[in-house]
């Protein structure tokens, strides 16, 4: 037997970048982590609706579930009321049966579905195939390796968000769309930390469907933006209503505290039924592929909770719970901020909401944060502002003021460049 | 707004063939299915081992459960465990730092990260890339379409089943492996239906490391053919124990009971340690791509079973119940068939062991079976074992009876037409 492997070549990938493992490794016993994935209590513990914890209870005692596989789309009464959770109830996607919902493993799962999709079947006269993908800078490491992986080799960025005015740059963004080639593929998030109006996203629309862009929503958080599941899902509705065909990722993780789960829905919306029903068969053929079918758990839980009408208004209630809390945590930083006379505005911690959020700080105050106070965020600067608590709140406050005092001398030139910057997805990342 | 889709050329993907979709479409109070995807009990239950049982009521209780996503490799508990199991505590291969287990969303997604990864990095000096695929006749419709979507174009099918003697052709398997191209990636089913004795794998062994073929194994049911767990892991033993590297992936499901939980572990056997931390690394990118983090349920319940002496004990016992069953419904069937006279030798049900079987149908007789008898098979002609009952044991003797004596006449020229088929994936099932 050769004793050389025949992977001698297969180089070392580049581990996905986990603030929590950065956190981890470190001893110091001030560390705080503002990189959670999910959501947190104050107690630092993860955040569950107690109507989910209900039934995580009940579900293994109900007799009546018979434990085979599940079918390849998944369970109708969930990838359904997900659906409707979306795009609403009423919607005239729904009433033509043009719209359905796949079940997936959790939103990632969605999105690798949605990307191999499209990578198979997307390809209008009007555009080069494979297309150009177009995704948000902060979020372009992580996606761009999906679409990259599922065969895309046009992915660019694009901006949104001014990082000298600490707000969403629609002009800049639109001007993006505008130049953007034609039947390009376009991620949005809704909703997203930044908060385009319901004006803005108009703009968007109508550019979009002037050069033919094709919308992708990524939900990762409804209802925990405004406290409103209706509002958080408009900008997807009214694509939906301005009659776009659109692919949109959904994620149940932080809504109902369901991580492990791994719960998603991938929600296709097409020009009629015939198109809908030979887009379903390829979708469950890939699923057949990928994952055989999905797993029950989590997507019986939400079922259970958003067909019952004394569920819902439960759950409803627990969410704006927690959304509540999540402003009350943003305005708690602000005054902090204010109170030591930290450089700067803070205004655009309160203005923004959901769970992420860009509180303005630039790599090497990022970087100071973390080598100098063991504080660690998001992999794209983002703060999860749960991870923020009664106990770690002073601390968290006087580390950014100190990040902020001590790197004074050189943000003029670092934002320059950070405004300027063009990210490209690490090739390395297969 | 165009009218027109852009997915107008999408075509309607060939729905996997189910057999529990004509069986439920069947309106006759006669029908039976033998072709479910796993174990019944004799009251057509899904089979469960009454302490996976009780673990599930257990596991949602459990105060120190974290919620939190799994690592993208999974528990490490777990793929250590089932590592174990397949390979053996004191292999080599485990001792030297060079093999290790990754959670997958089931068996499939074992399948499915294990073929991307040899797309992209199975690329030795004495074979072209990609590399010729070789898979078993009867599994070639459903493997085939996974290796085609990673990216393989030369998928092959070889036999090992002689459908004239109804026993394995050693010979001719053998020649096809000797006959392969150099590097050829060889899928291997093991403890597989048929049974293969550990000196009939020596020479499979022997042949596959002169031809520098890669093995790739399936076990899809330890324990369910002989009983005895180490024994139904022979083969896969015997390859690591001759230095191969290989990967294999596992599923869990017809083992414990556990479906719609979706679990799976894709073990790698390579030559050397730093090797592997460059492959596992590869493999975590994979698995954040395509699903983030696996799901924790099953994998939990294993893992209690498998790592406590006592529960395994049990766990063991259960399993063995079941194998008892099945040789039981195997020795009641031919019994049946020898009283009615059918015609040919029926040893040949008892002589093989495992869930899946073939009872030596032709297609003509499966169809007949359908279409007069509403009687549904595996869609690749095989039975489950366990989808005979007492309550259906008697018709489906009596309809397999039917369907020799009708279809007597055609035999032999299927016969021939049968054992010189050369299949090849279906090549719209993308």
């Amino acid at each position: 037997m050769a004793t050389l492997s025949v992977f001698l070549d297969v180089p070392l990938a580049k581990a996905a970048d986990v603030p929590l493992d950065a956190y981890r490794a470190d001893p110091s016993p001030e560390k705080v982590c503002l990189g959670h994935a999910g959501c947190q209590t104050d107690l630092e513990e993860v955040w569950i609706p107690p109507v989910v914890k209900r039934i995580l209870l009940q579900i293994p005692e109900d007799p009546t579930l018979n434990h085979e596989y599940l079918p390849q789309l998944g369970i109708l009464e969930f990838t359904r009321a997900a659906m409707e959770l979306a795009i609403g109830k009423d919607s005239h996607a729904l009433l033509d049966n043009r719209a359905c919902g796949v079940q997936t493993n959790g939103g990632t799962g969605a999105l690798w579905i949605g990307a191999e999709f499209l990578h198979h079947w997307y390809k209008p006269s009007y555009c080069t195939a494979p297309a150009t993908v177009l995704i948000a800078a902060p979020h372009l490491d992580n996606l761009g390796c999906i679409f990259q992986v599922a065969g895309f080799s046009d992915i660019r960025s694009y901006h949104y968000w001014d990082p000298i005015k600490l707000t969403v740059d629609t002009e800049g963004f639109l001007e993006e769309l505008q130049n953007a080639p034609e039947g390009s593929i376009v991620f949005l998030h809704a909703p997203e930390e930044t908060g385009l109006t319901p004006k803005q996203w108009e703009e968007v629309a109508a550019v979009m469907e002037k050069k033919h862009l094709f919308p992708f929503f990524d939900i990762a958080a409804q209802g925990l933006a405004s406290g409103n599941l209706d509002k958080d899902a408009w900008a997807v509705r009214h694509f939906v209503a301005k009659g776009f065909e659109l692919l949109c990722a959904q994620s149940f993780s932080k809504m109902f505290g369901l991580y492990e789960e791994r719960v998603g829905n991938l929600i296709v919306v097409t020009k009629n039924n015939q198109t809908l029903i030979r887009i379903q068969s390829q979708l469950s053929k890939q699923i057949c592929m990928t994952w055989f079918s999905p797993t029950s758990l989590g997507a019986r839980v939400i079922a259970m909770v958003l067909t019952s009408p004394a569920l819902l208004y439960e759950w409803k209630q627990s969410l704006l719970k927690l959304v509540k809390r999540i402003m009350l945590i943003r305005e708690k930083l602000k005054e902090k901020l204010r109170i030591l006379g930290t450089p700067g505005s803070w205004e655009h911690i309160t203005a923004q909401s959901g769970v992420n959020s860009f509180v303005g700080l630039l790599p090497s105050q990022v970087d100071f944060l973390a080598q100098h106070k063991h504080i660690y965020l998001l992999a794209n600067k983002q703060i999860n502002i749960c991870s923020i608590n009664s106990k770690n709140l002073d601390y968290v406050a006087r580390s950014i003021h100190e990040a902020i005092v001590t790197t004074i001398p050189h943000i003029q030139s670092e934002l320059m460049e950070s405004s300027s910057e063009n990210h490209e997805p690490s090739r390395e990342s297969t």
